[in-house]
């Protein structure tokens, strides 16, 4: 019925000659795949996403779809279920031509978790941290209020426990649901949980109690709808700690890498030298050089 | 082709005379929803989840579907795609009959952390569980292999530190993108982490070492891809192990709820009671029984 059009039949097929060359990236929770390829002769990315399922096609889909058993114990039994096309249809992205920067954008790394020693941290991590000479001017222009001191949303000026709150660049402040803060300490000597003490009791319990205080009043967000943690290893090696909505599952907050603050604060009261002398697991990307570091030293 | 056998037919239709109620919950991000309804009579709850999309089927997915153009500008442009459906089947689970506790289950609810002290858990949380009647007979029949024995990939029959290693439900298995498994013990006396000492040190690092062991062997996936941890609180209490994916962001293993199995044996290797003592902190549905409990006790 389309033959009259030459660009719709060019669209309906043009994925057909499609060759892959790689996977740079597929989610199984999110149901979608980023490929790399070629269409003509031109380099290509395509991006596969399954639509979200939608209560208004549920009858029909009910049905007229049929079922193939594949487990029954119990009440509980599942299938697999072969809905008409026209209910399930793959939303598709094509990028064409593509440059080498769309795919270096689309390809994810892969990452190992490392189980860190404390004599780990001294004798592999710390000189690694110490040889980067990543900037962190940008926490210092913040903390002297020579940047963003209109999204300050609460500070304790405190030298030895204070801190100052401020909305994450993730969150964009329009809605509740994925409320997301940082306090960042005004200590310029604390790297990351590692160097925490028994010493520092007081400035992370000053930081749970008046960050929660201060997210109360400023948006009604009380203490027990909020998850509140450290990462380790943090993205910049001075001290800060996250406030996120319980409700939202926030990129970073996982078990892998997420420390409550409530327990860190308990760990520290049973044990001053806690963060010191434990082993603590954490993710590294292939291409982060503190991987390659623990690899030469056989810890991996 | 399968007239003959009722049983297939009978599953086959199974759900084209559902009669949907509600709609518990959805997620346009992992394409899924939780609907409550009726099957002749029957009260039930059905979860569709669309599949992961599969490297090894994109050459017949390219070849076979047709795509209607959506939208274009410049080198970015966007379609449907209607693939063939044993390409593109949806995951069907289904609870008959359902009780109320079901439906709840499923149910979207606002959640509230608890901090759950020591003596909390013997004083609210230990008299809630132990009041509830919820069946683990589903559990006892995956230990005394009356189901789901084919399903099992590795076994340690020792009755102190023996365990059975088995696919979650929310894997299918296609895919080790977003690989779950669970270790169930045999013992039948430890209900959750609460009830862990030292004495169960030998059972955890069982748990640990053999589980990726058998990980490795059966899907070619290192330990160092893993991410192993326990619940609190649990959804049923057997004491079990998660075993995902590192890259898949598995639904449960924020830092409000899994506990890493590595800190959890460190954390006992420390201090025998330590999860005797500890406060821990978790959410609760605000439709949760034990939620009112810690409520009517004044500790929320």
């Amino acid at each position: 019925s389309d033959s009259g059009d030459g660009n719709v039949s060019a669209c309906e097929f043009l994925l057909s000659g499609f060759e892959t060359k790689a996977v740079l990236r597929d989610s199984a929770r999110e149901k979608n795949i980023f490929i790399h390829g070629k269409i003509a002769d031109q380099e290509t990315v395509v991006i596969l996403e399954k639509t979200p399922i939608r209560e208004e096609n549920l009858f029909e889909l009910f049905k007229n779809s049929r079922l193939k058993l594949e487990m029954k114990n119990d009440i509980y039994s599942t299938y697999q279920l072969h809905p008409p096309p026209h209910l399930n249809e793959i939303k598709t992205t094509v990028v064409c031509p593509a440059t080498e920067k769309h795919v270096k954008k689309y390809l994810r790394q892969e990452t190992f978790l490392v189980e860190e020693t404390g004599e780990d941290y001294r004798s592999i991590t710390l000189p690694f941290i110490q040889s980067q000479s990543f900037s962190i001017q940008w926490v210092y222009n913040i903390l002297e209020k020579k940047a963003e001191a209109d999204r300050i949303v609460y500070e304790d000026p405190d030298p030895k426990v204070g801190f100052v709150l401020l909305p994450d660049f993730k969150w964009d402040q329009k809605q509740l649901d994925d409320l997301y803060l940082i306090a960042i300490v005004h200590r310029k000597d604390i790297k990351s949980l590692r160097d925490l003490t028994s010493e520092h009791i007081p400035l992370l319990c000053n930081i749970r109690k008046r960050g929660e205080d201060a997210i109360q009043k400023q948006y009604g967000v009380p203490a027990n709808k909020l998850r509140v943690y450290l990462h380790y290893q943090p993205s910049y090696y001075h001290l800060h700690v996250h406030f996120t909505s319980l409700s939202y599952d926030a990129p970073g907050s996982g078990v892998e890498r997420a420390h409550l603050l409530s327990d860190v604060i308990q760990n520290l009261q049973a044990d001053a030298q806690y963060y010191h002398s434990r082993s603590l697991c954490f993710p590294l990307r292939a291409d982060d050089g503190l991987l390659s570091k623990f690899k030469n030293a056989g810890r991996l």
